[in-house]
Parts: structure tokens; sequence; C-alpha cells
């Protein structure tokens, strides 16, 4: 059988929208109902046949590197990844055994872990400020409306996790993974609490820390370049750690709520967000290879669990997860726009696997199995945390 | 050592409030910190020996066959309980065995349930109405505010509930474990949907249907004795549980969850309620053997598991935890002001062996690791849950 035969044999068993595909031979096929959403361009035979020995890491390399051409909206495509049978972009047992061998290699461990946060974190705060909003936020904004723009979005979602930790004037607030303080600010700006942020990310760090002092809170918000496994003995009233969970790795949770829970004073309140699959599985091995060395997204069984043995617990659940699909497609949106200044800073390659990275972030959030669960819990039994969340909608909060 | 020497030791080292201990010899003690809040008579030595050998199932029954004598309120001795030296406590090896073996005696399948759930329910509808709410809600309420009286915090939480399962006039709503029917009549009444409830107490069933009659509901709701696995082929637009899996069983959480899913359809909608353990563990055998039999309270970690493979996808937890300690409080008031009256239908033994139940609970949400999770979830992904729970929060809801 041939190559183009298995192909067009799997296609063919595609079902929803439709779209064409030209082989390298020039012909061009139409797949799926209807009429064709996008199109696909395939490289030389060898290539294909490469591609498709480890679908799920080499598909989108062929995409960055230019090889394998689409027409069309990427949406589509990775929508396409979702429908077609497990079989194509399975892993086989030898590839799985490289790809634990390779996560193990990339592991957070206090020596790794400053590496894998700089290759994502480090390459230029300029860049980030081309797409992201004014404050920097790098995390699942809060929609009140699916209309509501991203800065909007963005202060909603300071606001809704402030009101969850219940800051008091004069609390001491630990922020876990800062990243440009845009929490911190919010929290000492609208709550008058004093807050200590760490990063491991010395650029977040100094522009961050830059901020600080330019909105005058010098004196109430400390940044600093910190792993979690150093705090020291210090406590807090509060803890919040948003988006930093997932750069943990499955190994050091158990440490990771270990240091959350010795952070918070007993009945002190944390608010921990994070993104995490449905069931229990690898990150596609593509991110962590290209985007984020040593991410790992656990279930909620996992967080629950570990919560729980380090002594935390939970008292509220949110799933953000349509949250994330709405605050992806608007970095999509700011981000093509920007997107011939972004060559400009690096090259059309990097354009091309960022784009791919957001949109395959994006398609997790939609057709897959990827959600954000925002999670309030207190260090042993509290009597801070209110009967109801209905504090949390009512008018005038700050 | 003797027997009073070995108790004295241990009771030494208890801190926090004080309690007076009447010995069999007549010696009276007092322990702990400041004034006595409460006090103690042991029977004979020999009895205090048997108790002590298996102490978290015969120190209940010693004080239910009248031999342990409590003067104050049970709820200072159960705090105490949870402050004494574990090992007072503690269950052997052999005993875990035989709980285990009289655990698997008591399981709840097809054939094991029925039983069951009558050796609970079935005592007499007069019994609950005695001292529950007149709607007979047999599970946690939600109190809007902590001074919120007992009818009050039911129907907010029925109101709550429903809120969660954003009902559409004319949609099927499943009630698994519908009790007397209060959940049912609620959400025909307020939200114009057909309801079938089921349950295993034919007395539930009856005096539900006779109310379901008389609010003049028949045609809309109906309310059956089945089995969740005996449901059938039927797909609801909406499934509620509350109440109910803290009598599914360990064994049985997968089967449970199924049906939940194969009961609801794509996109549709549940809201399940249950007490749960903080961390995986036995329930107290003193109420497995006495209370109810086959109960497991599962953890969040096993409940998430569960739904998870089936298929369901979880929106939202809020733990109820503090609600529970209330609603509990109210059944207590109520349940006290009418003990002559249940001795009458019963005997003292039975007022005790309830104050014991109702007690051991309320303390173990106050002081121990209970919790009530309220989990929100759809069968596979929907578009049908509100990007924000601002909604429960809006004046006016039905």
């Amino acid at each position: 059988m041939s190559l183009k035969g298995d192909l067009d044999r799997i296609l063919r068993r595609v079902r929803g929208a439709g779209f064409t595909l030209r082989y390298w031979d020039g012909d061009t096929i139409a797949y799926g109902d209807g009429a064709p959403e996008f199109g696909l361009r395939l490289p030389d035979e060898a290539t294909v046949a490469w591609m498709l020995g480890d679908a799920l890491v080499r598909l989108p390399e062929a995409y960055v590197a230019g090889d394998l051409g689409v027409d069309g909206d990427l949406q589509h495509l990775l929508h396409l990844c979702y429908r077609v049978d497990d079989r194509v972009l399975a892993i086989g047992p030898w590839r799985k055994a490289a790809l634990a061998l390779a996560a193990f290699r990339r592991r957070n461990s206090l020596a790794g872990a400053p590496a894998n946060v700089s290759h994502h974190y480090d390459i230029g705060n300029e860049f980030f400020a081309t797409w992201l909003d004014d404050d920097m936020n790098y995390s699942c904004a809060y929609f009140e409306h699916a209309s509501d723009d991203l800065p909007t979005a963005q202060r909603q979602k300071l606001r809704h996790i402030c009101g969850k930790l219940r800051l008091q004037p004069g609390d001491r607030l630990l922020d876990i993974g800062c990243g440009w303080g845009a929490l911190a600010r919010h929290a000492a700006t609208h709550h008058g609490v004093g807050v200590v942020g760490i990063t491991l990310s010395e650029p977040q760090r100094a522009l961050g820390q830059t901020r600080v002092r330019e909105h005058g809170l010098a004196d109430r918000v400390e940044l600093r370049r910190q792993d979690y496994r150093e705090l020291g003995a210090e406590t807090f009233d509060r803890v919040v750690s948003v988006g930093m969970i997932e750069h943990v790795g499955e190994r050091y949770l158990p440490a990771y709520m270990a240091s959350v829970a010795r952070g918070l004073r007993p009945g002190g309140i944390a608010v921990l967000h994070t993104m995490g699959k449905t069931r229990k599985a690898p990150v596609t091995p593509w991110i962590t290879k290209h985007i984020f060395p040593g991410m790992y997204l656990p279930t909620l069984a996992e967080l629950s669990t570990h919560m729980t043995n380090a002594g935390l617990r939970i008292s509220d659940v949110e799933n953000l997860r349509p949250h994330y699909a709405l605050t992806i497609e608007a970095w999509i949106d700011r981000f093509e726009k920007h997107a011939d200044a972004i060559a400009r800073m690096f090259d059309e390659r990097f354009v091309r696997m960022w784009r791919m990275y957001l949109h395959a972030a994006r398609a997790a959030f939609v057709f897959g199995a990827l959600n954000v669960w925002q999670l309030t819990c207190s260090h042993g039994s509290s009597d801070e945390i209110p009967l109801t969340r209905r504090h949390l909608y009512e008018a005038g909060r700050g």
C-alpha cells in the first residue's frame, strides 16, 4: 500500500467540516463534508512519511518550518486533528519512553527549573508587551460577558481572585509565580495589602519591580527572583498562585503544595489557579519540546489529593475553561495585528511557532479536555471563609 | 499498671476545655484546662475495659445502653474525642479486617441495597416529620445567613440547587435518591419541569407521592421505588442527586456515575451533592453498624475521578461544610424538643442512639474532616453552563 493510499483511506473517514489536501504529486482531493473550510499543502513524500512517524511533534514542526502549508484558519486544522482516527496521532511505546526520558531530563528541580522558565519567559518583555494587555497578565482572564475586551476581562480576573482571597487591609500576601506583577500591584492598590511576589524570570522581576516603583507601591510590594522551595520561614495571611502550577511538574506537586501550606498561617486563605487536564495525560509533546519544557497539567483529582495531603482544605472550585478560550482568541487577534513587528523582532519561523502554540492552546480548551481550575482553600479549617460566595457577585467590590 | 492508672495518664495529657470523670471506685477527677464543661460517669471496670477494646464502636454503644453517663452537652464529649491521643481511639489490624468483612456483607449490591436503605429510612415517616422541616428535607440546608431558620435554609437549598441546574420550563429532571420528594415538588412548581424521582424506601415514595397529589403535581412528578442501576434507557435534560452518593458505597461509585451519565443527554447538566471525607477513610464503625449500613463518604479526588471516567465534566464545586453543622444544630434543637414524644414512639435507648448520631455528625463537620461537596457537571462539554456563577446570586430567581 502506498503512503498516499493509506492517508487517503484514513482521511475519507473524517466527518464534519470539509477541507482540501494537495499531495506531493500535485493531486488535490476534497475530504470531509460540505464546502472546504481550509486547504493543506503537503511537502514531498519522504517528509510526509517522517512527519507521520511522530505526528504530534512533527506536524507542528513541519508547519513551523514552512514545509506543511495551511491556507485558512489554523483552528480548522486543529479541529480536524481532534476528529481523525486516534491511531494516526497515536504515540508508540518506544516514543513514549523517549518522551518520559526527555521529561525527566527537563524536570523542574531546583537546579533545572530556572532554564525551563527562562526558555519561555525570558525571550523579551517587549515581545510579550506587544500582544498582552497593558498590565501584562499572562493567564486566563475572567469574562463577565463574552463580549468584554481583554483589558476589562483581565481586570475582572484580578478582582475575582482578590475577592476569593478575602483580602483585609494590612494583610501580607504571597504571590507564587508573580509574572510581571499585575496581581501584586492590583492587590496592594485596591486592598491595602503588603505583597511578596516571586518568579524565576529575571526580566519579569525587573520590569515588574520598575512598574511597582512607577505606581508608588515600592513600600508595599516586593518582587523577588526566588524558587518556591526557597521561601524560608516567613508566613503570610494569604497565598495566591496564578498560572504557576503548570510549571511545577508532576513529581514536584507535593513539594509545591507543601510550600503553599508552609507559607500560609493556620486559617489563612489561598487561591490556586491552574490549567489542568480532564484525565491524567502528558502534555502534547510538541509543546513540552518547543514551548514549555517541564510543563505538566494535573487533573482535579491530583490537585485535590496533593492539597489535602499538605493540609490545605478546599472550599470552592471554579472551572474557567471557556474563559481561557476567549482569552486566547483575544491574544491571537493582538498577535496577528503585530505579526510583522514580531517577525522583525525574531523571524517568520518564530511567528509560525507562536501562532501554532496559541491556536493549539485555544483548540484544547474548545475541542479538547483542558480546563482552568481556580481553587480556593484554607490552611486547615478557617472561619475566614464566608458562608456563601455571594460577596463575589455584589456591586462595589474593590 | 492498672486500667485506672492508664486512663488517668492519657487524660492528663488532654489540653483545652475541662471535664470531670467519675471512676468506678467513686473517685471523681478533673481533667483538661479551666472549669469543667461536662461530666462523665464510667460504669464498672470490666465494662470500661470492654469499651476501650474497640472504643469507636463501644463508647457510643455504652452511651446508648445507658452504661456511660454524660452530664452536659454531648458536643463537649465529642470534641474531647477529637483531642485525645489517637492511640486511645485507634483500630487494630484484626478489627480493621473484621470491619472490612462486615462492610462487604452489607455492601449496596442490587440485592443488598434495599435492606440498607430500609434500616434507616423506613423506621417511620411520623418520626422524621417530628424533627425535619415540613417539606422533610433530610440533607444539608443552605444558610444565606447563619441566623436563618431551618425551613428558610432548606427552601434556599432547593433554590440554590435548581439555580445550578439551570432548569428550563419543559425540561425533564431525574432525581436520584428523591427522599420524600421536596426537591421534585419545588422544581416542578417553580421551574415547570417534569420530574422522575427514585428512592428505595417505599414509605418515602408513598408519602412523597401523596404530597405530589396534594400539590396538584401528579401530571408532572412521578416518584418510583427503583434502584439507580435499573433506570432503563430514558434520558433526561437534567439529573440531580442530593444526599444519595453516601449510600452508594466505594465499590459502586463507578456504576453510580455511569448511571448519572447514561441518564443525562449530551450537554445536559447534573448537580451531585454528597458528604465526603477530606482524606480517604472508612466511616466511623459505630455509624455503619447502627445508623447507616453500607455508608461510604468519598473524597473529592474519588468523586472527580469517577465522574471524569463516566464522561461527566466538572464545572463547579462548592464545599458546604459549615452549612451542615448549622443544619444539624437545628435538627438537634427540634429533636430535643420532641424527645419525650420520640421516646414514646420507640424507647429511651432509641432517643440516645439518635442523639449520639446527630451529635457525632455535627462534631465531624465542626471538629473533624467531613465536607459537603456540591458538584455541578455536564455530560461531555456543554454550552448550557453560563460563563459565571453570578446568576445564582441575583434577586428574583425562582
